[in-house]
């Protein structure tokens, strides 16, 4: 954060008339706290630092708000607005020229374009680029979860969907977001990494048969624990409850963070995750025993098919 | 659990007119969740397990309690009364006579006697056994986190310190609890562990030389972060702000669990820990710096003497 965000930070902190403030960062932002709260501190400010683990807007430090009049949510779009928090996305710029390199992948003229936060606010010259290129590029909004235009998120891939483009260029790191891209709209898709330039199409196709055989094994479960979020964002229990009672083997485990020694500790044989969605899908290898997500528990349960296998969205 | 407890349980909820149930088990009691769940669900109630980790009444489910009428809370005495909690303690029993082991490693008359709480309803036994061996038992109440006559916690010797006895004997596992009382009463202690017979004699030197030696390091800390701990009965943000007012370096860091990753990724040089106390002292080999108790850290700050050491208590 330059010194320039910070003043503004400051500004509005004492707009609001803020004496006390709450800073929360995720993970890979964390090491920038105690620069921010000396800062702050300087300004006038008591500070607290939360420093629960933290990897989406969905996991708000909304405790701290009972010590500290505003809390200040670092790297993120807002999931849920609230008078109280104040969020300031984390920006990464990168040279809009490197989508060159995406280019020899991509087959017809008409794309769709998504982005995580770190780079929403490049859209526009990325769609500039692209035009100029001679694409029909379909940018669209999400859903209340992602307020960004062309934002996506881990969980939440409407602003792909919406687009109704045959081919998908997601513009971000890692390979979650593409495959989960590739799983909900059924398009082509194409994954650039901006940073890198390395481009590639990702189908879903591997994540289907690990998520298979996981579900297989649950088949044999005698015991089922249907894990709820007690997080502000990701707390589904009217879905826990309604696969609950799918299954009379199945009981409602609520977990703050879904940690894999508490899932041994408690001794289910299967679980169900309405958490974050990616759990299940990036983490069944840290876990003791299958982790189903909700659709892949009603497969098993028999009301729903296994040609209508759909990836776990919160909407 | 025996089905007669149940049967008690359920008499109990059915009683408050309770709908639905949470249920909360410390990790050694976690597998039991599954079966009492199953149990609650057939005698009609809707059944939430908490899924969190839990060390002590100190760490309530209170969130539970947003989903469920009722929380039901294994394993230990109240800390602090809700009247939406019951709490069904875990009793261990043992052979009263296991106690002979320990008479050769006692040399007085006058013996202070505490126990952890799956063994105070043996109180009255062990008294009994001792005093016809000759000896002065001394039983005390402690403060009100402990609400058992003669029972200690992690956290709390006050049941020990109150006997005023020169000798006390420590009934229960593990060597945390007697050196505690060791360090806070200054007294001989002798600890027993009812299950395997061990008799030992127990001092709080070799852990001053460890905390000693951990001290040191910290003193040339750059930034310090003053852990406040998010818990029901381990949140002391009055000690906390009194902590952060003895040095510039100092910020307040909230956290739920304190995870030795998340000290890492937020950076700090040391951390001071108002959280359980049990953590500086028995986890340091975890953490990546130095994480201080409050009166270790008035030390290094020039406002207690070395002499002065004491253990940190929750009174």
């Amino acid at each position: 954060m330059s010194l320039n965000d910070i003043s503004d930070l400051i500004r509005q902190l004492k707009g609001r008339g803020a004496k006390s403030v709450a800073l929360q960062f995720p993970e890979g932002l964390k090491r920038k706290a105690a620069g921010i709260a000396s800062d702050l501190r300087t300004a006038g400010f008591e500070v607290i630092i939360s420093g629960d683990p933290c990897y989406g807007a969905c996991d708000l430090a909304l405790d701290t708000l009972n010590y500290a009049n505003v809390l200040v949510h670092f790297g993120h779009a807002p999931i849920t607005e609230h008078p109280d928090i104040i969020y300031e996305p984390y920006r990464i710029d990168f040279e809009i020229n490197i989508l060159e390199k995406a280019l020899p992948l991509l087959r017809g003229r008409i794309l769709g374009l998504v982005t995580t936060i770190q780079h929403t606010h490049s859209i526009p010259a990325m769609r500039s680029f692209l035009q100029e290129k001679g694409f029909d590029v379909r940018i669209s909004n999400g859903g209340s979860r992602t307020p960004q235009t062309g934002q996506v998120l881990g969980c939440n891939f409407e602003a792909a969907t919406k687009t109704g483009a045959p081919e998908i260029l997601f513009v971000g790191t890692g390979l979650f977001h593409p495959i989960g891209i590739a799983l909900s709209t059924r398009s082509r898709v194409i994954a650039l990494d901006p940073l890198t330039g390395i481009a590639s199409e990702v189908s879903g196709d591997t994540l289907l048969r690990r998520r298979f055989a996981v579900m297989e094994k649950a088949r044999t479960a005698s015991s089922v624990g249907i894990i709820v979020s007690t997080k502000s964002g990701q707390q589904r229990l009217d879905l826990a409850r309604r696969l609950v009672s799918l299954s009379p083997l199945a009981t409602i485990v609520m977990m703050h963070e879904v940690i894999p020694d508490e899932l041994l500790n408690l001794g289910f044989d299967a679980y169900v995750n309405t958490a974050c969605p990616r759990l299940a899908y990036d983490d069944q290898i840290r876990f003791p025993v299958p982790v189903l997500s909700p659709p892949e528990f009603e497969i098993i349960c028999g009301i729903r098919s296994w040609d209508d296998y759909t990836i776990d969205e919160i909407l």
